[in-house]
């Protein structure tokens, strides 16, 4: 056994950092950029980097009372000073967030199962989900993540996972009306829900039935694609008819992304039967959920001895707690609806100037630019929006990327993210997009 | 919405939580005793309840080092002031953490994944098993719980879920030598041998392989079986032979737990491949890992793209980094060993003055006894135990109990128990154990 040593930032050269990280968690963990990026603290929208260099964060939405939220961490250190347990006791704060969560749902959204990650809660939800319709038939859309259990992988499309699409999954293309003629959009949608038909009856025909339909209300990892006015409810409603429960997986379109909701599918007119959540819950403390009805609670626990070590401990409940306070008391979810108008009209304005933005997408503060090839076809330019990322870094704004082609540009900072901070990201943006070959 | 609303300790009555609790997490989150315990703070190795009364823990190996470890909060608190990120930026501490932890290890166990839970930590495993080898055959141990997961709860064998047995698995009767005679050993181990080539030839002839062997090498959930010498190194080497790789699930059996050693495997002359954690890891803070190999590691990265948003970010990285820091500062695993040897000897002398002590179980600072019937037929007694648990309660000391027939007391205290501790749960054990009927 060596013994333990600890790093100051600053104290080893990134080369160094990268080569031991190499050395422990290999080469193959996800790094940002072409250099990676060392980050050695933040605060409220900024990160600063080991040369002490300080970047505007327009990309995470895991701090979504921003870094180092100091109302999060008093109440994670108070609470480990006092008691730190599994909900085998009872304990009055694991109570006091559950009631508070739930007092953010309406009608039958009474109950819920807490986890430790959105892949946690996302199981979960599809056991429920099984056990309950006696199918196992899933249905997804065509670019989508929702965690990386077993389960999940074989239901994953929008990364490499080595598990094939799992013979009881349909992947759903997602229809997006965004640069089609309005009087095309009928069409696209007739064929849409055709597709979902075949491949309810195609699950149906080979045994599996149909489960659960699993969507991200936002179809974030698909680009933001801008549906058909009905589209969700029309399969909704397919999905119910063949028996399946509706799964709303809320890990990025939740806690008040949008702007306009609490939750992504009150932007539609949906009724999940299950609604799961994880990123942006703790502040970054492993925090995950599902949110369900009395009675599909109740049937699961009475078949299933379920218990989770981790979750809803008193200090994964504090951190929770002191987020959804933190958001009320800073009527986040409506400022970040404000703003995210303001954002969408000056993105539209930066589209117009630009011959690489094919589009606008998102809302509330999840936004995303379609780049494209400035030679009139249009095309996906996955290596101009790569240049664009690199550029912005150099900027000092932290953005990504997402979509099938790579290539829509990723925004969805913090949720304390203020005005004069939309205009130095939008600022930048317009400048290093008119700097594109 | 409703406003957030907090609840101080004892502002309302227990009952009055209870009914909270059941209309918000539901009526079959599992409590501890007859009349569910609020607890309500904590400090080392004793807790307090709502009405004041202090417990001495006996049961929880969740607080490794002691519940309110004021290290660990502390490093949790500053982390939290200054950075919490995911793994897609650099950042030491994850780095500082990793080769902590991989410091623990020899040979070839020098990559590692980390995770939030246990649970998430044996689904990768199972993952890169049967990517690796091909196959999806699974042996586990015939009462054994490795996570609540689909995948996992398909070959939980342990406590209730809905899922059958997956016919990809193979539970085997782990074999116990206690109250045996040392003549009639090697006929069980030879039997128990057999049995192991029944379930790989059957999983072969069935077309599943076999991909992995996933055992707790204390079998906790089973009862602490004093195994055959030799049969876990026999079955391991049946396992290679027939292409799977070895799993030791540390959830329980790790960080020192047995006294002896700092993982559970090395009881024995077992080289397992993957090695999977959770519980202690973080003295309550979510974090789970699986190490393993260099080659397993890159053959599951080149193939997958494994990232996992909290795992491995700086708070929780902290968290772990301070509870492997204070055991070496306080070499907590030569105490439990040294104390482990003393609780072990008063036991047995406990054992031989009460009929309803079958067999003294476990080491270091896990221990059962197992409880029977006093009519001299040596019927396990669950009833018998459920009373010493609910009568130890009201003398002070919260201990459990676990294995088939729900009769072996299970003692598993914070690894910081000291002599005058174990004294204490000694003597009102006796007392206890003396009062039975």
């Amino acid at each position: 056994m060596t013994s333990v040593t600890r790093t100051a930032p600053g104290q080893q050269t990134k080369n160094d950092l990268l080569a031991r990280r190499y050395a422990t968690l290999g080469p193959h963990s996800p790094l940002f950029y072409r250099q990676p990026l060392e980050l050695v603290s933040g605060s409220g929208v900024l990160v600063t980097d080991a040369q002490g260099k300080v970047y505007l964060d327009g990309y995470n939405n895991v701090p979504h009372v921003g870094h180092a939220n100091r109302a999060v961490a008093e109440a994670v250190y108070q609470q480990m000073l006092t008691l730190n347990l599994h909900t085998r006791y009872l304990n009055s704060r694991v109570v006091d967030y559950a009631e508070a969560l739930l007092g953010k749902f309406d009608g039958p959204l009474e109950r819920l199962f807490l986890t430790n990650s959105g892949s946690e809660a996302n199981e979960l939800a599809l056991r429920i989900a099984r056990q309950h319709t006696g199918n196992t038939g899933v249905l997804v859309s065509n670019f989508s993540y929702h965690g990386n259990t077993t389960a999940l992988a074989e239901l994953t499309t929008g990364l490499t996972v080595r598990e094939p699409l799992g013979a009881h999954v349909r992947a759903l293309q997602i229809p997006d009306v965004s640069g089609i003629a309005e009087a095309d959009v009928p069409a696209l949608l007739k064929q849409s829900l055709i597709d979902v038909d075949a491949a309810i009856t195609s699950l149906q025909a080979e045994g599996h039935g149909v489960s659960a339909l699993l969507i991200d209300p936002l179809f974030s990892t698909e680009g933001l694609p801008q549906l058909p006015v009905g589209y969700l409810e029309q399969v909704a409603a397919r999905v119910r008819a063949a028996g399946g429960l509706i799964i709303s997986d809320e890990v990025q379109s939740g806690f008040g992304r949008t702007g306009s909701h609490m939750w992504g599918y009150q932007m539609y007119g949906l009724e999940p039967d299950l609604v799961t959540m994880g990123k942006p819950m703790g502040n970054g403390h492993p925090i995950g959920a599902v949110v369900t009805t009395a009675d599909l609670l109740d049937e699961f626990g009475r078949h299933n001895m379920f218990f989770n070590t981790f979750a809803g401990n008193p200090v994964s409940s504090a951190a929770g707690l002191a987020v959804l306070q933190y958001m009320d008391e800073e009527s986040l979810v409506s400022k970040a609806g404000e703003l995210g108008v303001y954002i969408r009209e000056r993105l539209e304005r930066i589209a117009k100037g630009s011959p690489n933005v094919g589009s606008v997408r998102g809302r509330g503060l999840f936004f995303g630019l379609d780049i494209i090839e400035s030679d009139g076809q249009r095309n996906p330019a996955p290596s101009l929006t790569k240049v664009l990322i690199e550029d912005m870094r150099e900027r000092g704004v932290l953005i990504s990327r997402v979509g099938a082609h790579d290539n829509v540009l990723k925004m969805r900072p913090p949720l304390v993210f203020a005005k004069e901070h939309a205009d130095m990201l939008l600022e930048q943006l317009e400048l290093s997009l008119g700097n594109l070959p």
